[in-house]
């Protein structure tokens, strides 16, 4: 096994001309719109013309509670879909974007890893396509057009103390995070608190990977609400007149992206909520165009599955009209030591016994996927260091469970060591045995949906939440907001509210501090915990040692 | 003649790939690398492959100074273009990119007009290939590390209250101006006042627009001013460590941009600096590169010929090794009359007179423009309403002053209505009577040169200054930046800093108000008069009627 980093085997990579990927899911060079030879947005006309097939079988890969450890989710996602194209299946994968501003201050992510990888990986990790600068622009536009509004004589009678539609940049910047804006005399408005937060946060993002189309994307903006009169009544996107021009500036970028895997598969790249206050998943415009066009389409969402999963299913699937085939858990032995209590300095030694006991939190997820009907299978992302005893430490705890686990080494051989999964996967979904339903009915109330979530996927004794909370969630099924889903964000390091609870955790309460209404992008934010939505730079950023090569590479970003 | 709008003479357009266009200029499809189909960046592998050709012949296009009645300077520019491709001439024109942000206050500006346009449109008002997110992330990344150096302890003991470096935003946001920034407590940082400028007044613009290659970018980064310490010492971009990574994120927008005229003509469309604070021309990579392809270049300057042209002399041309083989001013007879005395709602109506008042404007640009040792040509962009005996008048006054008016008809007819231009164009360039000097030498000092250009430009009797202005002159020239041109920031409707004196003012002066140094960009801008560098949004927003139509056409834009 060669011993190269993620760059240096993106760099080598033998990139086939993005037509020919395309080709590849039948789409004509002419709606194919390119971004350079090895990447290309979809064509809404495509798009709309495939409307009436058939779809294909739709996976998702998720995983384990994240530890430090890494798990692999995305190299996971990516070596199934070049798994099942090897084993003779027309499989696509699709995945989301990486921000821009992140990037600067740790070194970038990879999409995937070693041989399971997506390219252009820096194009990736920088501009790509530019979508995630369309959104800043569409975003900052209602921005303006909400100061310029009240500059203007306020007719809408805004309360500039209650303006919650703030700014955004895609850039790692904490001074942003609170400003007065307006200073600086008549001419520039009435100065009033402020902020900004990354790209990524914004609703504009979390409606982008919703909507089904431009005109449900134009509806969606329009119903976000950007301000509160004094005495409480929302104003709505709609109310500012931005929304069509916000649909304006977001054309292109509602076209889903499609790049390649290092096997030259086709990968489609789009969108990037985050995955705390939004839902975390790429784009429903990718996932279902991908059905159209592919047998298997392997998607991933967000952090672990107790917000990932519970969110595909409960946000995405539920609102796209998409039922999951077939589920595949990535563990890593080294995730379950840590789980079980080993320390990262300490992985690189055998002990079984910790990962007996870190299965637990494995164990728990298995059980919660199958409590959405779908199937569920778990893939070990091998590790050099993983030793033939833990892995089948995992392999029995799984199989106890009434699941199979499969070792699988896409990283170190690409498609060839992923085979056993690739075909395990296909045995499920072609079973038949997927039945999903969502956790929750949409009349529930809204209290009531968070409850159930912390009791059916946190595995909690219950939520619990101030009659402040409980009054605003009872105002907005007042308004009709009640058949809205919840999108939890709370720490991806447990079930629990408390980062430092690893394993399967009972005996908790998941306390909710505050209540946020996207109605855009359509769901209740249910915040437990510590929630930055503008993250700042490091000390030494990674940006100081980012620089072109006299080669013309990109040196310090990965 | 048809009455079309812009927008539906460009949505006819019949555009040929933009591999068929580069082709046209030798540039292989390899080397073109496309965003969509009608739209190219070309390689830097292909430009740092052509650097030993010959140059073509470059002709500038500039005017009058503006009035409300419009110009035409672009158009004329396109249309060209278009007459020099149309006699048999290989020519390519290079003009800038707009900014996307004042699009959604007051309608979009088309690229040229009637028949002679650019295309795409559209993109070209919107996103196009991203240039101008690329400029705004860099810029924004080196304001983040600033803010974040002090944070961490500010080693480089930068004084809070002369930070100098603001932030940017492709939009109209009067609220962004003066801000206060880092509130809310330990974790934001250290408040101080701030404030955002529109992208295209950021210095990463004019440097974008000024570097020669990738290395040339890198340095003038490394080398803005972003801060002074208590002592006043300088703290620069390099320092902050900020020039790898903002490189790193221009590689891409450093490649210029080629699109085609409604006549499948190449337009390369690439850079836009403001042309008050900054030098307010296309870049020069875009330009040298369309020197090496084609054999007649056409480009144009901001504003009027004493902003525009002057700058286009002593900086770009200067600093670019450039020399304009023949200039082309564009008047009108409208804006004739304007100069003359006739108001707006008057200019349908003939007023022979009028025209030879106002005429003396043009006659002060031609002695002008022949005073940097070029040939110089009028185009008359006619209009409709135009009387032969207005032609007459104009042309016989230019005749008096030793050159020639032609009466260019490309508006209404494309490349078949400028022939005559084309023709003279050619035989002045050819005819080697260019003998292109600037106006300045670089050893003078900074205020002579103010002074000089004052004098001879704007025909004034003096510049003049406070201490405090000639002794900053003094100071940056110690400091080893004497040698650097001027650029003049002052209204472009008159020749002198009163905006409502018209026609070829004398016995003004010229207040220099402040002087700002442009280090990386390698300018000291001067400025005589306000310079607004974030625009505000009108009380009726054009975004407000911004909207895609049922057919998918964006509306409300143009």
């Amino acid at each position: 096994m060669a011993h190269k980093s993620d760059i240096e085997i993106a760099r080598e990579a033998k990139k086939r001309p993005i037509q020919e990927i395309g080709a590849r899911l039948g789409i004509g060079s002419d709606d194919l719109l390119p971004y350079g030879h090895d990447k290309a947005k979809v064509s809404q006309t495509f798009i709309d013309s495939v409307q009436d097939r058939p779809n294909g079988k739709l996976i998702l890969v998720t995983a384990i509670n994240p530890t430090p450890a890494g798990e692999g989710k995305t190299t996971t996602t990516v070596g199934l879909g070049d798994g099942l194209n090897r084993i003779g299946k027309n499989a696509a994968i699709c995945i989301r974007e990486a921000s821009l501003g992140p990037n600067f201050g740790m070194k970038g992510g990879a999409a995937g890893g070693g041989y399971a990888q997506v390219v252009p990986m820096e194009e990736m990790n920088l501009h790509f396509t530019g979508d995630f600068h369309a959104i800043t622009s569409a975003h900052n536009l209602l921005s303006a057009m909400i100061d310029n509004h009240i500059y203007w004589g306020n007719e809408l009678e805004i309360d500039q103390r209650r303006v919650v539609w703030r700014r955004v940049l895609d850039m790692n910047d904490r001074a942003l995070r609170d400003v007065v804006t307006s200073l600086g005399g008549v001419a520039n408005g009435f100065p009033r608190q402020a902020g900004f937060d990354i790209t990524v946060a914004s609703e504009v993002m979390a409606i982008l990977c919703l909507a089904k189309n431009l005109a449900d994307l134009e509806k969606r903006l329009g119903d976000m609400i950007v301000a509160y009169r004094r005495d409480r009544s929302p104003v709505y996107c709609r109310d500012i007149k931005a929304d069509g021009a916000m649909t304006v500036l977001l054309k292109d970028a509602m076209q889903p992206n499609l790049v390649q895997t290092l096997e030259n598969n086709p990968a489609f790249v789009h969108g990037g909520p985050f995955a705390n206050i939004a839902h975390g998943c790429n784009s429903v415009t990718a996932t279902t165009t991908a059905l159209k066009l592919a047998d298997y389409v392997v998607t991933e969402a967000g952090f672990g599955a107790d917000l990932g999963a519970e969110k595909f299913m409960n946000i995405k699937c539920r609102k796209a009209g998409l039922a999951p085939d077939a589920v595949v858990l990535v563990a890593t032995c080294r995730a379950m030591k840590m789980n079980g209590g080993v320390t990262k300095d300490d992985l690189g030694r055998e002990d079984v016994d910790a990962i007996r006991k870190g299965c637990a939190n494995l164990g728990r997820h298995i059980s919660n996927v199958k409590s959405f009907g779908v199937p569920v299978v778990v893939a070990i992302n091998h590790f050099v260091t993983d030793t033939d005893a833990e892995v089948e430490a995992v392999k029995d705890y799984v199989a106890r469970q009434g699941a199979e686990a499969i070792l699988c080494k896409h990283w170190a051989h690409g498609s060839a060591g992923i085979e056993d999964l690739a075909h395990k996967v296909v045995q499920l979904a072609e079973s038949g045995a997927a039945n999903f339903a969502p956790l929750y009915p949409d009349e529930m109330g809204l209290f009531d949906k968070i409850d159930t979530i912390a009791r059916r996927i946190y595995h909690a004794d219950a939520a619990i939440a101030d009659k402040s909370v409980r009054d605003q969630l009872h105002a907005w099924e007042q308004q009709g907001y009640g058949h809205l889903p919840i999108c939890m964000a709370k720490t991806q390091y447990s079930f629990s509210t408390d980062a430092n609870l690893r394993g399967a955790p009972t005996g908790h309460t998941v306390p909710v501090r505050e209540v946020r209404l996207s109605a855009g992008a359509g769901f209740v934010v249910v915040i437990c915990g510590e929630i930055m939505t503008m993250p700042g730079l490091p000390r030494q950023p990674s940006a100081e040692n980012i620089r072109l090569n006299d080669a013309g590479e990109i040196e310090g970003l990965f």
